[in-house]
């Protein structure tokens, strides 16, 4: 039903790219990094112009060097930040990347009058060196040495060093004030950014219109949130919510201020009794999304927060802050007026982890609808690619085109990576037309997600193209028996993330292999594709509880010349045990397409792992078989076939 | 040959245990609980009178408010501590137990003028109820309340709480700290512990004798240990060592201060360059003792450390202190003199664990001496138990005296854990007088180790008396199956117990069953037999590193009815694997001793378990048939048959 409905021209992919392999009409663009004019094609939600580059970076510098000056700083601090510390931010906030040209989503500059360095961690070490200039700044891994450590060995005695206080936690703020001290240097908060003194052609703050999300996706009312929220402070005069996506949860709005998560940028103060005040911008605001806020909340302008945090200072109580997400401005201008803050984790981003039936029935319809896309990229790409003609974007435009099909895709849940042959070794890759590959024989690797209304999706599968060596399935079939054991795992209640993580590297730490990424994060409810505390990874101290949403998504990459990821979303739930002394909990599998069967070597595989994949495949061919075309069917049909059995011990 | 050295009389437990099932002369003996006499059998290193009791505590916390009243004070903390925080205390810092009648491992109570309360952990709280007068102490499980939270609702604005600062490290009294700033009352530090000053019978200070360590059983002279932490400690003036583990191990030298672990009660400074200080009682210390430590370091009375600590701290220079061991009174005395104190785990902690070639050495042989008394103790009890005449302290009595044998035994590592029945269900259970059960047909739980100057051992076994239930040997085959995992765990450098913790549980997880302890601790070489840092549980943060000696051992207990746990020690070593890409280490199991096979069933075992078990069992039948008598290696070859091996998958 959902094929029939309103499909844009250019995204019937089953058609168009038979007839135009490289999809659709391209337009011409300047890249970044050579200045040459490259081609893009028509993703609506991913570019592939390499953004970035060194190009200005010295005059920038230069020009930031004379502000600085002017205010009498010796130094600045510019993280790649905004003041929600958030993953994807407006373009007005991209000031690292305007400054030093490095474009990555993580990574910290300080600029100084005689030199300057960039912070990244290793995911981007080789990307801040190509995108930097190494005259201007030196590229340092993080983990070799951390930025308070360079403080102290570059900046000279007596010297004032600025920041953005809207740009930094208190935890950070820590480190430099106390590097600083080590010194006898002074860390200075700075009025205004001096950044945006230089930046002439700075974007505006965006002004994305905010949507109510209504009670059939979000399962309960603001106004129980908010109740829930009230009764579980207490102990606090009542707690300001810094995290965008805590107050989208909470008042059940969404926004478009940043890409690929439909995030209001705003804030909130939540009373223990009494109506919210949330602070957004009145032009993101219909009249009738207004009326909708203003019957549980009282909605003031932005520019009305510091007044607001000044005041509930001069109360003196307890006030809480979000130690992870509040700029440290806030918690000086609360502190200044004589607030007590009490910083520490914020209890909204617990209850919002813990996702209500109606959020996971809507993850479940939308994990569906996009398995059926995934169905059809996989069909697609199968069949095209060992033609030769398909390439890293033409995949990244088809299997956007796909999920559009639907007519319920709001936007790509992130960047999709998509990475033949060596490029599926790099865990993070991001096609650019300069890094583009034509898929070849090898493996293919794309991990992608959809945002719909009534749900958030990302998948990974890898697949053969060709005959994959004895190798690769070995590789693969390792990290499928991870992410079968993380799948099937069963654990009391009370277990954390970090407990489980190993269950999906054993099988690989048996050959001496592993991977350098957690094996799963937290996923939202049409909100970010990387939400907390949950997660599966060494560092998951948080508790998996039920409802939460996670990705279970072992890798094996070897460098130079293959990557293998299988990810699926899992939903924690109860789980019955006949005699069972403990709660238990595990995980329900909710993401559906085959897992490439040309890939496993079944030898490997026990008795539980040969019945978990052919119960999986049997649910994905049941549940998919009606909502894809009758090619993709017959292909389904083959690629979910029971695996020829084996006795093992 | 270690059979036909010195065997003290009466424990030739060949014959004498069949002469007098219940072991040997019983002498007479007062119960301190129901104050009834009663018979203590002859064991050198552990008693069976149940210590403890309410007897005296109205009395001497009466005694005890009047002293505080006299100092002013409202109340006084009682933590179950010595000036090292040490597991084992001398009788003379057991305040504790003193004052209350409860004789656990750990506890802590606070006494106000009007109310009075003792904190203990899930072990405790049933004994601390029994042990104490419940109308002067309530009894909390320290999970459900902290002392800092009880305080802040029992304590009165503008009081002073008193406790001893050599007895709390710095994170506790802060914690008690703030508790009082909380509600305007105040902690203070007491000049001298008031209940020295109404225990009139206190007994003195242990002056235990000092032994050097040889270089046979430390394989590193404490020369090169002291220029090894002094070439880590560059940022720092020196350290402060106050925990006797660590003093023991970086100058070589074993005591006898308190029980079970060959401790030397003593501080010790090292300075980043030149001589160490000592401070330890010169009657500890022989001529020849003397002479050895004064060529490698200054020999103080402990009188003079706090003089020592004043000079050190006027020098205004940066001093290392163990946060989890240093008493805050050393700290405030160092400040209080302009000292900078740098506190954070210590370094000698962290060499200490990874054992050298010679410690491992001396692991394994006495962890096969250690396995020739084992099996002649399970042959004995597999023959004796089922004639209805041995009891649990019997079994104590008799395992000590088959360790004693070898002629070679310090001191057991612990009160031996011999629990039959229903009392093998408590974890932590020790025999007493009043809990004494005769072994019935059921299982039978017993968990001892011995202190052996090249290696301290720890071993637990559970077998069967009779024909077990279908249910124990299901129970038993899980946690087997656990405890296999670990052993044939591998897994890459940095990879911490944490992670490894949930190996031991899988397989009762998916039964919906569990055990409330972690998975293994850390063993000292001739020292504790609980050693940190490393450890194999959720709360194991430290990194395994190659050399460190664990305990693996899952277990499953059934509240009244039967309890399991199967314990070997391992040593973490370097694994070789072909074509590996990471540095991989994995255990290796040192301890040797049949693991009960009428409680194993094979259905439950993969081909993997199976090839394990075969393969250990192979190696202890080699390594342990010429250590015993005929009859026990004639059960020894019964005890280690090979698996009926089954087709299964």
């Amino acid at each position: 039903m959902e094929r029939k409905s309103g499909r844009p021209e250019g995204v019937r992919p089953e058609i168009c790219f038979n007839d135009s392999p490289l999809g659709t009409r391209p337009y011409e663009g300047e890249d970044r990094v050579t200045g040459k004019i490259v081609t893009e094609y028509e993703s609506r939600f991913q570019s592939f112009l390499a953004a970035g580059g060194p190009v200005n970076c010295r005059e920038r510098t230069d020009k930031l060097r004379a502000e600085l000056a002017r205010r009498g700083l010796a130094g600045f601090i510019i993280p790649r930040a905004d003041q929600h510390q958030n993953e994807y931010v407006a373009p007005s906030s991209e000031r690292l990347s305007w400054l030093t040209g490095f474009s990555g989503s993580a990574g910290l500059a300080i600029v100084l009058s005689s030199r300057a360095a960039i912070f990244v961690d290793g995911r981007y070490t080789v990307q801040a060196q190509a995108q930097t200039d190494p005259g201007v700044f030196t590229t340092i891994h993080i983990a070799e040495m951390a930025p308070s450590a360079w403080i102290e060995m570059n900046l000279n005695r007596g010297e004032r060093l600025g920041y953005d206080p809207w740009l930094h936690t208190q935890t950070a703020a820590d480190q430099f004030t106390a590097a600083c001290s080590q010194i006898e240097a002074e860390l200075v908060p700075t009025q205004s950014n001096p950044i945006d003194a230089i930046w002439t052609d700075r974007p505006g703050e965006p002004i994305g219109a905010v949507r109510m999300h209504p009670l059939r996706y979000s399962g309960e009312t603001a106004r129980a949130k908010i109740s829930r929220i009230q009764s579980a402070i207490l102990k606090m005069d009542g707690i300001i919510i810094t995290d965008p996506h805590n107050i989208a949860w909470l008042f059940n709005i969404r926004g478009s201020d940043v890409a690929h998560t439909p995030l209001p940028l705003g804030f909130a103060y939540v009373p223990v009794q009494g109506r919210p005040t949330l602070f957004l911008d009145r032009r993101k605001l219909s009249d009738a999304v207004r009326a909708r806020l203003n019957a549980i909340a009282d909605v003031h302008e932005p520019a009305e927060l510091t007044d607001f945090i000044s005041a509930l200072g001069r109360r003196g109580s307890p006030v809480g802050f979000d130690s992870s997400t509040s700029p440290v401005a806030l918690i000086q201008i609360f502190e200044s007026a004589g607030g007590k803050p009490k910083l520490g984790p914020e209890i909204v981003g617990v209850l919002k982890a813990r996702k209500n039936s109606v959020e996971i029935e809507g993850a479940k319809a939308a994990n569906e609808r996009d398995g059926a896309a995934v169905c059809r990229f996989l069909n697609w790409m199968k069949r095209e690619a060992p033609k030769g003609a398909v390439t890293e974007i033409s995949a990244v435009v088809a299997i956007e085109g796909f999920r559009r099909d639907s007519g319920m895709l709001k936007d790509i849940s992130f960047a999709t990576i998509a990475a033949a042959g060596e490029n599926s070794a790099i865990p993070h890759y991001r096609v650019s037309e300069i890094s583009n590959l034509k898929v070849r024989r090898g493996l293919f690797l794309i991990d992608s997600g959809g945002q719909y209304e009534d749900g958030t999706t990302d998948i990974t599968r890898t697949i053969a193209i060709g005959k994959p060596t004895k190798e690769m399935r070995d590789r693969f079939t390792r990290v499928l028996k991870g992410h079968i054991s993380v799948a099937r795992a069963v654990f009391p209640k009370g277990t954390t993330g970090a407990q489980i993580d190993s269950f999906a590297r054993e099988s690989l730490w048996r050959a001496g292999l592993d991977f350098d990424h957690g094996a799963g994060h937290g996923v939202g409810s049409y909100l970010s594709v990387h939400e907390g505390p949950q997660r599966i990874s060494k560092a998951g101290t948080a508790v998996l509880e039920a409802g939460m949403i996670l990705s279970n998504e072992p890798g094996y990459y070897a460098p130079g010349r293959f990557g293998i990821r299988i990810e699926n979303l899992v939903v924690v739930r109860p789980i019955e045990i006949p005699r069972s002394e403990r709660e238990m909990l595990g995980f329900e599998t909710i993401s559906l397409a085959p897992i490439e069967l040309d890939l496993v070597d079944v030898k490997l595989l026990n008795r539980h792992e040969r019945d978990w994949l052919d119960a999986y495949h049997a649910r994905v061919r049941a549940r998919l078989s009606s909502r894809v075309d009758p090619k993709t069917r017959a292909w389904l049909v083959r690629a979910t076939r029971k695996l020829a059995s084996r006795t093992r011990t």
